[in-house]
């Protein structure tokens, strides 16, 4: 069988100042701290089972360390690893614990330069007695959690020059599928939405009109459960002294989105409410072009570009 | 001018075990303790201006001491006071500062034995500055709040034996107007859904079936923003295993509601969502007749008839 | 006793195509037609009582024919009359039944020039009885009612070059009073939002900064119940091809808004979630000042300025 | 490659009054018909792509024709019907448009009884033009909808007096997982949650204690998107004059619920709301037993149990 990707897992993000980032990350945001060992915090949201979706490490500068996704098996490690070196991919094993709660893993970088974590086991740990949902189906009691608290980790949107063959290579190379797409009227590529679950967008791989600033990861998203939780992510951010990047609603997708930029390390995280699933197996992408709407987001916008590079 | 009420204002209860009883108040449901002397706390909600809407005083049992009502102006305290002694009523005054943050005020019993307090002056104090919203026009900023803690008071409900009674005096001696009422088939009334404000039902006047059980208080109403907030109330109750006594609609009022007992006093708390309000001079009272509906509930059921008596 | 006004009660606009308009605020929106009398369409929203709360009528060209205020009580009328006549105001009478179910009224215009209506008595027909609710306290059953008809008339927004002596003249003459207020740093008076039912704002009076360009009314806002409503307008309006005018949240009451116009006639509606309501008789006006804020939106922004002159 | 399946398709349901029961699936609960041919009509919810989620025909008497599952692609089709002849059991070939815009498929009946069908190919018709979304990742606009037209097809819930050995068989010969499950006290298992998807419960399978009544489809679960829209489905159906059975939420799925059933057919839906998705490969069933919490129900109760068997 060939080797398979499940899912988006985690993203392990470098910050100037650890504590300055988890003062927003954790306090602010409202993200889980499941472990800390030297200069990496292990994070995770409320509504999350593993051990975590966020490592933040302190570094010189704010960049990305990898994406890490999770394979259906343990095999597919290898097979990826074969594979990819196949191509002349330089593959680095990570043994299992390097990274806090989590199985050996394969680490490499995609040819645009976008560092990629593959892994299989991560463990599912028990919050304190305190923290712990009486509903076994459920980690955290949200009794004493900040109320706008996102639920779990849903995509990530990934800038690069060469976005089309970035996302031509996640096919071909990684087996990741479109779930949307969206060509300019020229015909160029501008964005391409893809899955590695089959579920939902999980790698949106943009456009990045200007050289030399790739690779780089423009957002995380997470999950919240309505509109009026976008605007009290806002009102937090506002009483907090942090500005916004904007609400509005994607076309593309239909998430509606409040951004919002941790302002010691200028990574983005994403509220995302709404949208949809995918769960046919037979799916044809959505295929937009620049003539189907007046603007890329059915309302509101964006209002800043600034994104991390690797 | 004839003396004339304001609103609802606040509820002073008591309970065996003050400590016991604020854990729940404030810690489990999110009320903020704005100040405390002696054996008494004063709570008010996240979109409270005033200085308390319950005050909580420890005694040798569960009880009400009274509820506040809020005069138009300082005038109407004595003209209340002149009216209710011609009736042959004690009104007793308390001094500015006695009860903290409130002007003076007089106290009485109603013919049914339920004490009450008017007074028209009551502080609107700052919150702690790290606690204090950016918005002028809002108290508390919530970004550290229990995410269920609810929005402000709503209304109360009375029972007694002569609850009929009881409402007809509520009109005619403190001209309270009645937003709703119910009647049995056999033409008997079991509530008066009064208001002194005018927009909302502020009293519900219930009939007691079992005498010597009155005069009681069977809830104080909080308001929250949707039906789900109704759900998160009840996740925080059960995470903290305090039993709730259930969720559903009332057909009179429209609110939907989620009940539950402080498990220390007894005193029960509604959070209320939904519902509709009234700015109609003209207002008929909505006149229900047991034949109308099958159940008072549009949905759902209340499990519990316990009352805290006076 | 004074004269006293009791709310804001409804809206005369005037469209150069009746047809054209209704197709907007009954199809599109989902007011409910009560009535229709010649060039006239009497509208209420699904959960108004009242037998109208926006008259539609058609005329040469776009323009408000009044705004209607209900008073505390017949005897206003004549009082009002009396004061307004003192100070030099025509007051016309208009006579029972002339705009439908309504009773005798007064006209006038404000030294700004924008027309006013009180009326006492208004009439709450039922509605047909398939569309009538099973709920007495409720009008319509939504049923078959367009998913994002808004609930009940809530404020109206006037311009004027003279905004702050207007403001001033509906305080003195009128008994408004002040929720809210806006000051520019050089300490010129932007806004004042003011109440006549004492418990949210009913007139946002705003300095129009284009000589010339009034008396004007810029919107007319309805309530709908969350943030997702705002976004399910939205969606209403971009499927039936209706560009709408941002959504985001106010500072100033804290409402959350959507602003989408008739294509037809001009007139804005403000789709209006959240907010807060005052009870309070001791409330004093929220004043901010430039300097409170650096954008007087919370969040999201308003996309256009036009307004309907009188 | 072994055979499997892609997740829950659609519901084949008979009724006695075809008309009868269009009149709450359609009017009512706000399913679009896509397609009628004969005595059968084809529906789907407003955010489905597919052509239908429930065939509805006229028969004799209420009862499930079969319950329709997709398949990851057309070879699993016949590797199904061999595994499943090899054991035994009679397979059907159905024609492709036999089943109106569906591919061809195969059927059989579970060792229980439960008559089920495998598909892979499904037809995504575009609505008519006044009924398509602009937003090309959205079916049906909804400015015409039904306020409460749910969402999707979330889930099933079978009952059988052999319900353990019946989850046992759909694991082993299907290839089913299981998401969650509750034991009695007794060891004895009361219910099994499976997932062909592998995100979310499609078929729960529950202990039936009355002998002869089995096999049943106890309810089709369809998704809306918050608790407010179950009071709103509640409302509707008051309106409607149809009972429902009760509102509340599970503790297994944590789906917050509204339950119905057609008054024609008895064919009951559940409203479901909330509850949470699973990405994980690793997935370990949580195991509830009765010891766990007092109740199956997180809060409320569903009223009654009756079932319509195949």
């Amino acid at each position: 069988m060939p080797p398979e990707l499940a899912r988006l897992g985690h993203v392990a993000l470098e910050t100037p100042d650890l504590d300055g980032s988890l003062s927003f990350f954790s306090d602010v945001v409202g993200f889980e701290e499941v472990e800390r060992e030297g200069d990496t915090s292990y994070l995770r949201a409320v509504d999350e089972f593993d051990h975590h979706s966020i490592a933040l490490t302190e570094a010189e500068e704010s960049g990305v360390d990898h994406i890490g996704w999770q394979t259906v098996d343990s095999e597919s490690l290898s097979a990826f690893a074969e594979r990819l070196e196949g191509e002349g991919i330089d593959v680095t094993w990570v043994e299992a614990g390097e990274e806090l709660g989590q199985g050996e893993a394969i680490r490499f970088s995609t040819p645009t330069g976008h560092e990629f974590e593959f892994y299989h086991e991560m463990e599912k740990p028990d919050p304190p007695a305190e923290r712990r949902s009486k509903l076994k189906n459920k980690t955290y009691s949200r009794t004493t959690t900040n109320p706008i608290a996102p639920r779990r980790i849903d995509h990530t949107q990934l800038w690069d020059t060469d976005a089309a063959g970035f996302a031509e290579w996640l096919q071909e190379a990684l087996g990741f599928t479109v779930q949307e797409q969206y060509d300019r009227t020229d015909g160029s590529r501008w964005g391409t939405f893809l899955t590695a679950c089959g579920n939902k967008i999980e790698a949106a791989v943009i456009d990045d009109e200007e050289a030399g600033n790739d690779p780089a990861l423009h957002h995380i998203a997470y999950k919240v459960d309505t509109a009026d939780d976008l605007f009290d992510a806002h009102d937090a951010m506002n009483e907090h002294g942090i500005p916004t990047d904007g609400i509005g609603q994607h076309s593309i997708s239909r998430g509606k989105f409040l951004y919002v930029r941790d302002p010691v390390s200028g990574h983005r995280i994403e509220f995302n409410a709404g949208g949809y699933l995918v769960f046919d197996p037979n799916w044809e992408p959505i295929a937009w072009t620049e003539d189907d709407l007046e603007d890329r987001q059915w309302i509101g916008q964006i209002k800043s570009k600034e994104r991390v590079n690797y």
